[in-house]
């Protein structure tokens, strides 16, 4: 397992951990240059920023800072309740594949979708195995672009609170089902990205994290479980604050010969009002002693 | 399966969902008799609420309403800190299938319990499969004082946002576990309570019912999963007012012999602000048409 106490090489940072300042969204490069001032050196974007900051320029800036991305945030949302919305959803999913391939992200995330029309608040039906057969249905049409384009797809398992209105891929034993199912040669080219505040909870994380191995690890993701909780979005907790042994499962991770960044993503109304500067000072020196 | 349409024998009203009124406590005497006002044949009473009214008097109390008890909320929190601590938790717990027996409850409900010291916001440790072999310990400590006095054990599976603080069992499939190890004959002293709330996302859900059997299956309760749910603990929705497709898991449960009573647990901000006469009206009625 790898020594993190000394630095911070293997650290990225998930754009949405720095993504608001007292209610006031923060631009790409402003977050991009806090990282770089911080020496970071992975970052993991989401679209509606690169979308504002312009995807050629984020290219840019990218390289110019010397980055890499650990993962593009996010493909998926791949349910809907008729077949436009399908369609929709799967010309969508493309452009994020290529928009990953433009920034060279090491993946794309995929954060599957759930009941349509939950997230507004008005599910148009309640039958999640519909749901889940879209989700299997979309990964297997995208993996075949993704795979012509050499973009590993990482499904990214969300907690169960989430089940009726972000994702209805729930444990990392289904994702890795779906794994199986869609991509049987386990090649590289379909896997999972292990969010510890997603899957911690789980009897069954270590074995599964084993039987993924290492061509199914794709992306790893840390922030920690906060007791208590008071939020089902927006409160996670900075690494150490909370009750995730989060060396523990990195040290499952990596037996696996995984050796990627860890990535910090923190969604919480209390880190949005701090500094950009205080929060990546704050995951610098969680990441040597927590992760 | 049962058809519920035509009236609410099979309803019975955990005493949680009546327990406040516009932030005042309600005496259990007080919900026995609202519930007898409605022809309830059926209820689960909290410890707590039992222990303010006296054992005696609700023993007599209930008996004079000619109701049953679908079970007896509840025992478990097996975890601790030290041996004084599991000590205090198996005297407890013993005190409490007493209690279920003077009762006649059908079963004693287990929420087993977490990371000490997590509910009240300060976790004595990260290791939660350790928490889980005290559970299982724990269980099976109490397995041999509950058969001797005939009362069923049922484990309840909690919702993985629970599983810092409340109950570090979070499947069906790892209740069963517990089950099958701890009581291998499947002579109804041990099984478990589904509670949809809980367990209504799982992709494993039907399959484990199926394995569960008439046995294992000690208890079903009802309410609904709300989009948005904000608050983690007490924002559960009235039956059909969420995304739960109760009447088909019903169906799986029915299918394998379960016969016994659809118990409403709802702990909801917004409905103890109704009165006593109103929820029950609205439980009788979502319990024909969404149960």
């Amino acid at each position: 397992m790898r020594d993190f106490s000394g630095g911070h090489e293997w650290l990225s940072i998930n754009t949405a951990t720095l993504r608001r300042q007292n209610g006031v969204e923060q631009p790409l490069p402003v977050i991009l240059d806090a990282c770089a001032r911080h020496g970071i050196r992975a970052v993991s974007p989401w679209r509606d920023q690169v979308h504002a900051a312009g995807l050629a320029q984020t290219a840019r800036s990218i390289r110019a800072h010397g980055m890499a991305l650990s993962g593009y945030c996010r493909g998926g949302m791949f349910t809907a309740v008729d077949a436009a919305g399908l369609r929709e959803a799967r010309d969508d999913n493309r452009r994020a594949v290529d928009e990953a391939c433009e920034l060279q992200a090491a993946c794309l995330v995929l954060v599957v979708g759930a009941l349509p029309g939950a997230l507004q608040g008005r599910a148009a039906h309640k039958d999640l195995a519909l749901a889940r057969s879209q989700v299997r249905d979309g990964i297997a049409a995208l993996l075949e672009y993704a795979r012509a384009r050499a973009m590993p797809l990482a499904i990214e398992p969300l907690h169960p609170m989430y089940a009726a209105d972000r994702a209805c891929v729930n444990t990392l034993e289904q994702a890795l089902d779906l794994c199986d199912e869609l991509d049987p040669v386990q090649a590289g080219a379909l896997g999972v990205a292990v969010d510890l505040y997603h899957v911690w909870w789980d009897p069954k994380l270590s074995e599964q994290i084993a039987r993924a191995g290492k061509q199914r690890l794709l992306a790893l993701h840390v922030c920690d479980w906060l007791t208590p909780t008071t939020d089902l979005l927006n409160d996670r907790g900075m690494m150490g604050d909370g009750v995730i042994d989060i060396r523990e499962v990195r040290g499952w991770v990596e037996a696996q010969g995984f050796a990627g960044y860890s990535e910090v993503e923190i969604f919480s109304h209390r880190w949005w009002q701090r500094s950009h500067d205080e929060i990546l000072a704050t995951c610098i020196d969680r990441h040597r002693r927590s992760v």
